[in-house]
């Protein structure tokens, strides 16, 4: 088994710093490992004979098995005896959660070099410090801090794999999304300080996983660049970064919270776009994108050209604005995908690209304005492209064909966006249903465009 | 009684074109007069004796009373009847909301010129057509064919009154971003083709207008444009435009929409900027701006120094990078503002801005760690601005001390903006007591600091 299996995949894994008081992450450690891994699991805490029932050991050399994963959350000052007897007992793959190296000075810098010396003369890799660990969603193996009862019932298997700088992106935020808009979920890598498992490491991990479908990162810095560039050039899995430090503000910032260090962005922004790396600036943004990545059909093209179809004609300059902001193009419609669509129009009204619907769904409903239209565009050779604007009803009625769409995007293999607004409820409704199908959905005008030059300007 | 306040404020009104079929907008014009209007609500159609036990007139020159506003939605061929109708019954204020004129080419245009003609003879204000009328939510004056299940129990008294020339985001989108986060509104008005009454006069107005505080609006086209700047040049009230077309694309979608004509983008951009108007991208944007202008107390700081205090120092990394982008300041501290701060820090961290709060929280809990920091910034003479990141536990416990929050802002008159993550119900009801006390609330970072760049950059 490979070094880096370890971390993802560990049989046995031991806890360095087990907690037997609810309120610290030393117990929600405890009560993840004890849940995930059963007997196969190993407290470590030279204060306790047990928690919860459960045994603790004195020390890692105590333990009665060999252990793939240790996971360490002590204090920084203790870390480098703990490694030595890690190291000692042949553990190859260790987690430090705990804080309190480089990002705090010279102090903790040398610190972290020390324990850089027993890892490497162990043959060990390091993960961490000051990170929240690891979730492997699909084998359901939760090597992380996190509160128990805010991943329990939350997680879904699924294509998206995160590597993130920030411990709230693979705990708090990432969950806060994912009770708005669920999605699912690979590997979750909270890489902290990084002091030797990097980004790099571990996007070479998942280029290889085929349970990996998606990458997205939120990274405060960029280790071993070059090789990283390298790896992302080579392949066809989308790659997402939210880069923290792009000002001299979030420079300053990164150094006190991960001990960054500065980076030249406008380098790192040409470097990016050569690789085919699609960058965004905020949370919320990378996980919108990473998630409509992994549920929509994607495709290749340098100026897509949109069809646009709505219920309200100010939508549909809104977006045409967005879609010109974007680099892409307002789609020229064909006569006969105008003349098809002219007869769910009333009398006065010619049709035109934004398709304007609201005339056409009061003279004949929703269901067939909305399929008449859409069949038409997604047909026209000269749309790559669609993005839908959908009404959610208050009541759950049959309000759009949502497998008529789907039919729509195997036979043309064109990726289609909605922006959905309406009914809360039922708008969550239509999200899962439409996801399913492969229609991505954004809850704003600007972030729909934002994926959908995502979906259609990938390598 | 000026012609504009029979718009805004009518005692009797007339519905030419009332339908009894309950999908047409005839009928929800129908619906929504009788409920505001009663008595003083006389609906005309000569091919119905009655709807739903109300009379119904052949004609308005049948009405039996004065009437201070007629509402018109009938075919476009037939408005100029009904116009000399209105003019011979001494109407001054027609709302026309069908569609079917300029933004239907020639043909419609000379039907525009007709019905101008016939109102300006009569001394008579036209407003739309093409249009969704017009919401007096403090008097709850509905002059609009939205739904009445859409807006009965939705609409909460308050400052902000919108100008919109898109139906959708005085109906529809309105009533999604009010189910989402309430806030109050003075007046809606959805003003289409604006052959007559423009933004310019209801800018007017609303200048005048004690019960706006703040005017947000969607325009795709500017007229008048010399006096608009003017006004909003003379006004202490924040103005938030969302300006659709500002691409080509856009324009074409706007000429089509509502027969907009093109307008060079960036001569309206630097004009914006010398009348201090807030300019906005998106329809989201453009309600959360608004609704934020008229939560918080408002300050004149061209380059706001901002302290930003999260539970994440990822956030406050991406938070550091959105406020130099807006053109803001990362604050520097006051050595007083950080050795009170590191009162609750521990042992091996030293604070700075952003103020990363998730080691003093373990150590201290939220409400302890949190408010010996936010008093502190908030007192140093370096910090503007104030940008915080709440968690919102999945129980209702007490988690920050919202009051001690409001005395803060009302002891020193500083901003603060929250963004929140956590359960979405607790942060629903804590976004609703935060708004309350002044402290403006965000979902996004990006948000967030965009409206903070609102809140301290105006006039």
């Amino acid at each position: 088994m490979s070094e880096m299996k370890l971390f993802f995949d560990p049989e046995t894994v031991a806890l360095i710093g087990a907690s037997a008081n609810p309120l610290r992450p030393g117990y929600f450690l405890f009560k993840n490992l004890e849940i995930c891994f059963k007997d196969k699991f190993y407290p470590v805490n030279p204060n306790l004979e047990q928690i919860e029932g459960k045994v603790c050991f004195k020390s890692i050399l105590e333990v009665p098995a060999r252990i793939d994963c240790a996971i360490i959350f002590i204090p920084a000052q203790s870390i480098p005896k703990a490694l030595s007897q890690c190291a000692e007992k042949g553990i190859k793959a260790v987690i430090i959660e705990s804080a309190g190296f480089s990002e705090v000075g010279s102090e903790g810098e040398a610190l972290s070099q020390k324990c850089l010396e027993i890892a490497r003369n162990a043959g060990m890799r390091l993960w961490g410090p000051n990170c929240m660990g690891m979730l492997n969603v699909p084998k359901l193996k939760i090597l992380s801090f996190m509160n128990t009862a805010m991943w329990q019932g939350r997680l879904i298997p699924g294509k998206v794999s995160l590597v993130v700088q920030s411990g709230m992106l693979s705990a708090g935020f990432l969950m806060h999304i994912l009770s708005k808009t669920p999605f699912g979920l690979s590997k979750v890598c909270s890489i902290g300080n990084k002091m030797d498992v990097d980004e790099t490491d571990l996007l070479e991990y998942f280029l290889d996983d085929p349970e990996t479908g998606v990458i997205g990162m939120y990274l405060e810095s960029l280790k071993k660049g070059r090789k990283f560039f390298e790896l992302a050039r080579s392949t066809e899995k989308p790659i997402v970064v939210l880069k923290g430090g792009r000002s001299a503000f979030g420079q300053e910032a990164a150094r006190s919270h991960t001990a960054a260090l500065a980076q030249d962005d406008q380098i790192l922004d040409s470097a990016f776009r050569q690789a085919k790396i699609i960058r965004v600036n905020e949370m919320t943004e990378l996980m919108d994108v990473a998630r409509c990545l992994a549920v929509a059909p994607i495709k290749i093209i340098p100026k897509a050209r949109i069809a646009v179809l709505t219920f309200s004609g100010g939508a549909g300059v809104v977006a045409a604005d967005e879609i010109f902001q974007r680099g892409m193009q307002i789609a020229k419609l064909k006569p006969e995908t105008l003349s098809q669509i002219k007869t769910v129009f009333p009398e006065w009204m010619d049709p035109s690209n934004p398709v304007d619907l609201y005339p056409a769904m009061e003279k004949f409903g929703p269901i067939k304005s909305f399929s008449v239209s859409l069949s038409a565009v997604m047909a026209d050779p000269g749309v790559d492209a669609v993005f839908v604007h959908l009404f959610a009803p208050p009541i759950d009625i049959p309000f759009f064909n949502f497998d008529a769409m789907a039919e729509l995007i195997r036979k043309f293999e064109k990726p289609i966006i909605a922006w959905i607004i309406g009914h809360a409820e039922t708008a969550a409704k239509m999200t899962q249903e439409l996801e399913k199908r492969g229609i991505a959905v954004a809850d704003e005008i600007g972030k729909a465009i934002r994926i959908l030059s995502a979906l259609t300007m990938r390598k």
